[in-house]
């Protein structure tokens, strides 16, 4: 069988360097992202706070979702909220559309949340100096800048951030009226970005492990929307519960890349130009949705 | 249940003018897609040729591909080989690795392919006046110029045309020297658009229906290259062939909209600028890879 498309690493530490950023401080030579990942320190990762962080357990095993800490803050209050309630024990994720969301919640509205007090949209947050943003160099046709914060893909106009919606995105489901998104309606993008939805709907966070549990699920048939037309194809929520409330040996502990270190630049820097021995043409640009930000189980 | 994320259109035919080409020869006025799709004309779409469309039969059911006419012409012509001499029938899918591709051919090297004669690695075609080619006037920060070309989404320089990896882009696996890609182990994207592989890779044509038979397939765990690792795990093809050898019954006939004729245009800045009732903000800009282009079963 063919190697093909590997992400195995080699040393290429000659080639030369083809950072969108150079002449910035930035990483002298092109690294492949193994090489970049086997030289960063421990101060390079930090773990996912468990306050902050979802588990999402499913008869196949669990979602790990980690919620922002200065994006849509009242609907992760939310969410939180209703997690503790326990409002998504028993109910299902009842939409899977092709290349688009997995979405759950209450399709039989049999199930109202608690009453929750009434929240702005939260599309986006006014920028301040206090709003943890890292940019990305490379340009974006959607958004003026783009970049991350807390591992989270981000776009920024001259006066506003948000979250953007790339693959593993967790965003809150609405009608029509902007303020119909109560945070009981989740979905998770799972599939080519779609980006359009940015700034229409409260992305609140994203999934860092069990994506392949998402993603592969059989997609629903019902109202051109991914719907499971029958009961039976729906996929229970055995429990949604915040990571902190879960006994801490059951806990799935892992840590995340940060952006704010020179680390991450390079590691970026490896995925914009690929030094592994298959690629021949690097591509010299990277989409921030192509950035997939390293997570590892947490040392021990 | 919420209706969020809808695809329902609406009519808005008063909102103004958004498209990204305004002032050109294009749509007077914004469109939703189902509006701008109800309005097409028989002529504005084309049947797949059966010379050029190629079955592959699974177990759950049928992925209709269609190779290019104009890229990679002799690894089409060698898949077509392939194909009629039933190399595939009775291999399997035995990568699948989230957010990134699906893959079949020969894992265990036990079927060696009929002897073809050695080919150029075709990753990109020499732009001609004959080439076809319909630019998207979007920026993309991969490339200079991208648009469509028979459907599929394509990106040029200066000098080259190429079809690009979005998703549902089939390819042709190769090891790390470029003309050891020989067309018998074939890939399509489920995921993000791995745009870094364009110009690396010969790309040979698309999936027109059939993605939610491959993306949901469960993801392998072998090599860090979602290799099935158990024999068993592997995804049996019943056939893989060319569709003008299929009895005319047993035929999946479709037709996709042209992307040479004015309805496309509109299609394109519907997608660009939504109009459904749901969206708030149109995004003003589109992706070349969040293009969708329409397919539908024959009008017989």
């Amino acid at each position: 069988m063919k190697t093909l498309l590997t992400c195995v690493a080699s040393l290429l530490a000659a080639a030369p360097a083809l950072a969108a950023d150079a002449g910035k401080k930035e990483p002298p030579k092109s690294l492949t992202t193994a090489e970049v990942l086997a030289a960063a320190a421990p101060a390079d990762w930090r773990a996912l706070d468990p306050a902050d962080t979802l588990y999402l357990d499913l008869p196949a095993g669990r979602v790990v979702i980690e919620l922002s800490r200065v994006h849509a803050t009242q609907h992760v209050a939310a969410i939180k909220t209703l997690a503790r309630a326990g409002y998504w024990d028993g109910l299902a994720i009842n939409r899977v559309q092709d290349n688009f969301v997995v979405q759950w919640g209450d399709p039989d509205n049999q199930k109202p949340p608690p009453k929750l007090a009434p929240m702005p949209p939260e599309f986006a947050s006014a920028i301040t100096k206090d709003l943890p943003f890292t940019p990305l160099p490379d340009k974006d046709g959607w958004a003026k800048q783009v970049g991350f914060t807390q591992g989270m893909a981000a776009a920024r106009s001259t006066t506003d951030q948000w979250l953007v919606h790339c693959y593993g995105a967790v965003g809150v489901g609405r009608d029509n009226a902007p303020e119909s998104g109560l945070g009981n309606e989740l979905y998770v993008v799972i599939g080519q970005s779609p980006r359009q939805l940015d700034n229409n709907v409260a992305v609140v966070g994203k999934v860092w492990r069990g994506m392949d549990l998402l993603a592969a699920l059989p997609r629903g048939t019902g109202g051109g929307l991914g719907l499971y037309e029958k009961v039976e194809q729906r996929v229970p929520i055995k429990a949604l519960r915040v990571a902190a409330d879960v006994p801490a040996a059951e806990r799935t502990n892992l840590e995340v890349l940060r952006e704010d270190r020179p680390t991450f630049a390079r590691f970026v820097e490896s995925r914009r130009n690929r030094r592994d021995d298959w690629y021949l043409k690097p591509a010299g640009h990277i989409d921030v949705c192509n950035i997939a930000v390293p997570v590892r189980d947490l040392a021990q």
